[in-house]
């Protein structure tokens, strides 16, 4: 977390100090918005170059169809993967093999059957079903967060609460609080690794207590642990995330935790293989539904995946290719708000070493107008607010910057851009409060 | 329909002559035994030769990735799938372009996930949800039919309702009187052309009743019309299905029929592209909860097909192919047939020109005998009443034959052991009747 003051944005400014500040920074914003840009920093996507290091993929199965135990990939069959993809899927989660399914080709589909048949058939059988539960439901959101995440359960009737991030977690006593407190909260989305969009990295002793956390909440609560970032390091700096299964193993709590996680950004966002870890009781009851809600995930091009990927020696290796196209990406990021918001101590940004977003905070109520100037000098920012349940930041801070996919050039355009719509709303926001004095 | 009498299944024999058929049969079927064959007829595969008639996909991108559209088919986006996939889907079922969803690797994902989106959410917005409906729910399902897509309405919570099929679809009188007289009927499911499993085609009289239907069911009524074998013709002679929504059109009824299709017996099974058809109203409440169950179908694969396929031509050349090897086995099971029941009027069976399957009705409380004896022969049969709700057949009678996995010298192998266990079983019951008089 960087935070800096800048002598520029100091509050003991006159009037006609500020007035001249605004005026400064309206034609610089002028000049911005007089180069016609046309950049999209609104999602988390891998960049071409990133997706061509994968093209290996298309060429490699080579006509050999036919696994070892005899599975033809081309053919019907397997609900829950091919052994070596579910292994991999292990590997990458941390998990045991009996204890992972691979599936299609997104995780955000095994969320929502796996959240939608514990509300309708329930996670452990009829009689634990969600829905018979006495009263409105509930699901504890980590803000900011992302926002698909949140609109699942939104969908599915859940009333959303808001936790907030800390530098090491989410704060693990309000978690506890509220869940000790509440037993209708059935559950909790986590990004434990590289968390979107803040790249925090929960702490050791934020996992632990996650691992104790089904001994104080209601029954059936369940931990959505979509660890989407869990080898996306930039370097070998980044930090290492607990394993939270083998610390339920000892809490005797393995019922209350469900992983996620894809190669969509190891090899092919929306063409790779989701990945669901859980103990082999949720997973009996879970693939008992799934086997009526589909004939099985793309057998194909799970095996396209384990013969390009091999193992998580090779998922590494692959993934510090990435790193070197998109490290330095983060790095302009972190350059161009260091040098525009040298000395203030109004605003701050996360500098994760992993993942695929950053976090700005602006001061209070400047969200929304922050990303819609922004946009109309032609840079596209995730609205203000996405990283909140239902679109909304009680405070109106958070921006979410998504430095993967534009090239450095673009970064070199739109964040100057980002710096000084952020200097200028700043400036306005100050006139006004110095007005209504 | 195929029925015919044969001499020694005359049911004047007298015991002694009896006695001896059951033990010339006994005999026989012991001699079969001894052959110790395994083989598996249960479900409705391609064969490994029809598997490789696509293997052309594999290596058939060559590298580029992006469409004219600038859509990176590597990358994030697009929910409905990618241009020219759905023109496929839209020729393949005969829809407009404005009325297809290219979706991922399962059509019967998406049946689920429009049965569960308009029973939770409402198929036409929140106050049409099924869910909201004053009493217990109700479906039709053609009977025998296809065992997965009543789980999926059973597993929803709907009663089922069996509805026989006749040689020209459903019986379609029977149909209008039970939508006309229960409004919580909210649906009936079809497979309109060699239909899962008699191989029978609706007749375009039929198909004009469904366009009706609408106009006599309750409120928000839905034809499930699964068209998974439109281009899966054995011959040029294999009759045509008269095009339902272009009749809905006329009728003012297009909201009433929801098409599905997939490529997953023309390419690869488990591994094509699924379609949905529908209309734009229909779609667009379909397509809004679907961005929440999804990030969209794996484009890439689309990709494939499409330039593997190229058109509705393309798809019907391929299907040639695909007739070429499948062709022989169902002529061959019909002749195996043919000449073990020559002259009997005791046991029918259908003769699709078409599609996976075909029917054998067995005399009544036979079916399930006649499967399990035929399984300890060492030849597999989809279970006796799979073929109805509940898999319970009333009549215990109805059994379905899957001809296309098997290789020629495996049908001559498996269908003479059928029959010899079909008239094993009948002269045993036949038997116990005549000492029972």
């Amino acid at each position: 977390m960087a935070t800096v003051t800048p002598d520029h944005l100091d509050r003991q400014l006159g009037m006609s100090a500020l007035v001249a500040r605004e005026r400064d920074l309206a034609i610089q914003y002028a000049e911005h918005c007089g180069a016609k840009l046309q950049l999209d920093l609104t999602r988390g996507k891998p960049s071409p170059e990133q997706a061509a290091l994968s093209d290996g993929l298309e060429q490699i199965v080579c006509g050999n169809y036919v696994l070892d135990d005899g599975t033809d990939v081309r053919n019907y069959g397997g609900l829950i993967g091919i052994r070596d993809a579910r292994q991999l899927g292990a590997a990458l989660l941390g998990v045991r093999n009996d204890e992972i399914v691979a599936g299609g080709n997104s995780s955000l589909t095994l969320m929502y059957q796996y959240l939608f048949s514990a509300w309708l058939y329930g996670p452990l059988g009829p009689e634990t079903a969600w829905r018979l539960e006495p009263g409105p439901l509930k699901f504890l959101c980590v803000v900011p967060g992302y926002d698909r995440h949140f609109t699942i359960t939104e969908d599915l009737g859940f009333t959303l609460i808001n936790v907030r991030m800390g530098s090491d977690g989410p704060n693990m006593d309000q978690v506890e609080d509220l869940v000790s407190e509440d037993p209708l909260i059935k559950g909790i989305w986590c990004v434990p690794k590289h968390s979107n969009p803040t790249g925090q990295v929960y702490s050791a002793d934020v996992v632990e207590r996650f691992a104790k956390l089904a001994t104080l909440a209601g029954p059936n609560f369940r931990i959505m642990w979509d660890n989407a970032y869990a080898v996306h390091d930039l370097d070998d700096q980044a930090p290492v995330l607990t394993n939270l299964m083998d610390l339920c193993r000892r809490e005797n709590t393995v019922n209350s935790v469900v992983m996620f996680g894809s190669t969509s950004k190891i090899t092919r966002a929306g063409a790779g293989i989701a990945f669901m870890a859980a103990s082999p009781d949720n997973l009996s009851h879970f693939t008992k539904r799934l086997a009526v809600q589909t004939i099985g995930p793309d057998k194909l091009n799970q095996l396209r995946h384990v013969l390009f990927l091999k193992d998580l020696h090779g998922i590494r290796a692959h993934m510090r290719r990435h790193a070197a196209l998109i490290r330095p990406k983060f790095e302009r990021v972190y350059q161009h708000l260091t040098d525009g918001f040298r000395g203030s101590d109004l605003v701050s940004w996360t500098t994760p070493r992993g993942g695929y977003f950053l976090s700005f905070d602006a001061p209070k109520g400047l969200a929304t107008e922050i990303v819609r100037i922004t946009g109309e000098a032609g840079v596209k920012l995730t609205p203000a607010g996405a990283t909140f349940p239902y679109g909304h930041d009680p405070e109106d801070s958070n921006i979410r910057l998504a430095p993967t996919y534009p090239s450095l050039v673009e970064i070199d355009q739109a964040i100057p851009v980002f710096v000084t719509a952020v200097k200028l709303a700043m400036a306005r926001q100050q006139l006004a409060l110095h007005e209504d004095q």
